[in-house]
């Protein structure tokens, strides 16, 4: 194979990422296979999984970064932003990752990529609920906080995929800071 | 085939509908096959066709009458009771109801039957809202209030079937009320 820079490497790979991507929301997880794989990146099965071992751990490594991308957003931009993000997702994309989650259930091999892959995220866990800890009440635990903003934020990402009328976003965001916002001092 | 009672009528259908619900959620939409379904309801698949014309009518029959109870449960004994509801709900049911999201999108004749089936659901919405209005603040449309409410419990269901730990009921009810709270007379 001829040598390439790593600069084009990390480029190929982003693009295979974003190309894989669009295809495992058109065709499902099922569907998505090496074939059309290769057909949506314009690789061959070797080139791409050069990059990634197999396809299971390339759809893990797309979801991850997908929802790491997401929660970025949420603890520097808040929580009104993380909503605008969702409601731009592609619905599709999302109803393949919701179709995923029963594979987590039946699939011990896709369960064991998806928590090998999950483990740095959650070792970064308690960063992130120290960041969270200072903008929300004090009266009910900070991890039982940042559970309920994100139920809100899948269940915005599950109506979305359902084709459900969405709600006002601002109205939804006064909502949820009200619900878990500091109480005025006594 | 010999006659039977409008009684013994409705029981079977009932039997077929929970033996039916525990398949789909053990094999998933695809692996619940007409063979398995008569092996799990002890019917040939003449006399489960005889109460649903097919699998995937039997199916939406099952996903319908299963949000239509949480709903009415939500409605008559309050969020708190939903949560506590949902949390008791077979994991592998809910992950299968997800799997069929992405089938809604993708399958004309799956959505068309959904479609059928919510609309009286969705012609009783007014009555619904009417009935959760005077618990809800007033500053925010009770449409919105109630779609942010279905969006906790949405993303509860969804956490729940990932095998995340589930947070304290309570203190998510805590949250939630506070924001959909009346406020206090001014």
């Amino acid at each position: 194979m001829p040598k390439i820079s790593e600069e084009r490497k990390s480029e190929r790979r982003a693009d295979i990422v974003e190309a894989a991507r669009r295809c495992f929301a058109r065709h499902g997880y099922e569907g998505a296979t090496v074939a059309r794989l290769e057909e949506a990146t314009g690789l061959s099965r070797g080139a791409i999984f050069n990059y990634f071992p197999n396809k299971e751990a390339l759809f893990v490594e797309i979801a991850v970064a997908s929802s790491e991308r997401l929660t970025s957003l949420w603890l520097e931009h808040g929580f009104r932003a993380l909503l605008g993000a969702i409601v731009h997702e592609d619905p599709d994309w999302l109803a393949v990752q919701l179709e995923a989650t029963r594979r987590l259930r039946t699939d011990p091999e896709f369960r064991r990529l998806v928590e090998e892959r999950e483990r740095e995220f959650v070792e970064r866990r308690d960063e992130r609920l120290a960041r969270l800890r200072p903008q929300v009440r004090d009266d009910v635990p900070v991890e039982t906080t940042a559970i309920f903003l994100s139920l809100v934020a899948n269940g915005l990402a599950l109506r979305l995929t359902m084709d459900d009328p969405q709600p006002d976003l601002d109205q939804l965001a006064e909502l949820v800071e009200t619900g878990v916002g500091r109480r005025p001092a006594r």
